[in-house]
């Protein structure tokens, strides 16, 4: 008998039991789950997650050849604490936290030198969260991050990465440091932008009627401020640094954008911009992305920017601006002209 | 007979004219289409939403009782100076673009007085774009902003006001420079922050594996990042002032939340910050928008937040931090009086 527990059963944990279930991924299965809030845990009962929900995670992890921690991050610390003297020897240990650097080092702690902890970070999610959204299929097609510490067994690695295939995901190794300065850059930026620009918004004496107004734009694009705020909390407080670096290149961006933007000197490489980035953005959703697509665009700096650019409408609206910028030096020195005949 | 023309027939123009259709909302009607891109045009006519197409956008005035501006808002004023001379005495001429105050400046100037002019924002969209996309629904429960010149007659505000009923739109009175305020908070703030994320995170050197671990979070945060460059420049060169002032408040705003964040004497306020953000968010959408719902929830600085707060799990977090931050000041002062000691 394999026995897998499987400690907070929200989004990911559910999903991870009711896959392993369905794919009958280890001979005569038995997953024990634990959540620190109890109708989590039935819920994940209920959707068939796991074969028994348990009040105390000693209890879920004693006999458990893998254990899965798959709370937020501080709560997954917590629960290491908890189940460090009842881990049954040569278990391997993993969790699937948003942060890495900070887990891998808590593990190196409260672990016992017994166990085999890998880190992990399966890159999947949705908007709807906790058990009742979980599916089978949630990770197919993702990257699951895998993260071992130098020492880790290989056995206990190798496990891991079969266990994110088994998922329907791919694993992708990567050192902790290195996964949390990405995921600052692609998950904890766009959590914290969402965040302040909603805010913003919500905090304005005009909110009564904005927020009559706020279509689709503002809806999408702040839709993480809705992330549940234990898990976006120890998001933060777990990747500072790195969010902090990101924040910093966000406020350049934006006021490099906003000189672009004020000067109509600069409309026609604003332009530039803004069909570029939309071209970049069109690739990256039709899923040109890794190493191969890396330089698939040519920068928009290049003489011949618009002839590579496919659109007959772009290309239109490009001989419109550079026109009307012609327009206006000819407008300015004609007024120059007539200044100095004055 | 009623004779309307719609002068760009992507997303917005064609979902009116299936509305119109649909609804017969003027009787014996007929819709005569332009648009400067023979393929939009010939997809509005495939998709049933204009009667006939034009090659010249005079000649789709000529007859028409109103005429609807819906392309981008600089190629709105475009028409305006091609039409000026054919439109109808009498006619009543709209538009749906992004902007209004440079709008209405344009149509003053270019527009004969024997017509009347009502600017109109239809508060609506979706990420398809082009008339294949097009639904006679799309602006059903969505405000519909109407923007009457000071001069409006009567007459011409009605036709307008009765054309956004008719779209199963509500009508809402704004003067253009408190739409343009508006919308720079809503929706072009949400646009330059898209674009800015987006290009910084393309623009890394990591971005070959940036691009495959990116899930949802960056998706939805930048998809308006997508945006067709030729509207997102017509938006961005007819309100550059009130975009760069909500700049600047995001820059500000991204600031404040990197202080909260990196020093960890801040946490329990930090949270507080995420939980009531989070509350908000869902309250706004669950619909709760408007006047009547301007001040619903409590300042989260108010001692009793946490009691406030619904969820279990909430309250548990917020107890949890505060007794970490006693945790860190007790080790904090020990650590201090060892110090004396030695």
């Amino acid at each position: 008998m394999t026995q897998v527990a499987i400690l907070g059963t929200g989004l990911i944990g559910s999903s991870i039991g009711l896959r392993l279930r369905a794919k009958q991924v280890y001979p005569d299965l038995r997953i024990v789950g634990f959540d620190r809030y109890r109708q989590s845990g039935q819920a994940a009962e209920k959707a068939g997650a796991i074969d028994r929900l348990v009040n105390d995670p000693q209890l879920a992890v004693r006999e458990a050849d893998l254990v899965i921690l798959s709370a937020p991050v501080l709560s997954n610390h917590w629960l290491m604490e908890q189940i460090a003297d009842a881990l049954k020897p040569d278990a391997v240990v993993t969790d699937t936290g948003s942060t890495k650097a900070e887990t891998l080092r808590r593990a190196r702690e409260l672990l016992p030198r017994t166990v085999a902890f890998v880190g992990g970070h399966p890159m999947a999610g949705k908007t709807d969260v906790g058990a009742a959204a979980a599916e089978a299929t949630l990770f197919e097609g993702a990257r699951w991050v895998v993260v071992p510490p130098a020492d880790a067994p290989e056995r206990a690695v190798s496990a891991i990465v079969h266990l994110a295939e088994q998922m329907g995901a791919e694993p992708m190794f990567m050192d902790a440091e290195e996964h949390d300065a990405y995921v600052a850059a692609i998950s904890h930026l766009p959590l914290v932008a969402a965040i302040t620009m909603f805010r913003l918004v919500r905090g304005s004496e005009a909110w009564p009627e904005l927020s009559l107004l706020a279509a689709g734009g503002l809806k999408d694009s702040t839709r993480v401020a809705g992330t549940d705020p234990a898990l976006a909390y120890d998001i933060i407080v777990t990747n500072r640094e790195q969010i902090a670096h990101w924040i910093d290149r966000m406020r350049e961006g934006l006021s490099e954008l906003k000189h672009e933007m004020l000067d109509p000197a600069n409309d026609e490489s604003l332009f530039k911009l803004l069909a570029q980035t939309e071209l970049e953005y069109a690739s990256y959703r039709a899923g040109n992305v890794g190493r191969e697509h890396a330089s698939a665009l040519p920068d928009a700096g290049g003489f011949d920017f618009s002839s590579f650019l496919m659109g007959e409408a772009v290309k239109q609206k490009m001989q419109e601006i550079t026109h009307a910028q012609e327009e206006r030096l000819r407008e300015r020195d004609a007024e120059r002209r007539v200044r100095r005949e004055i």
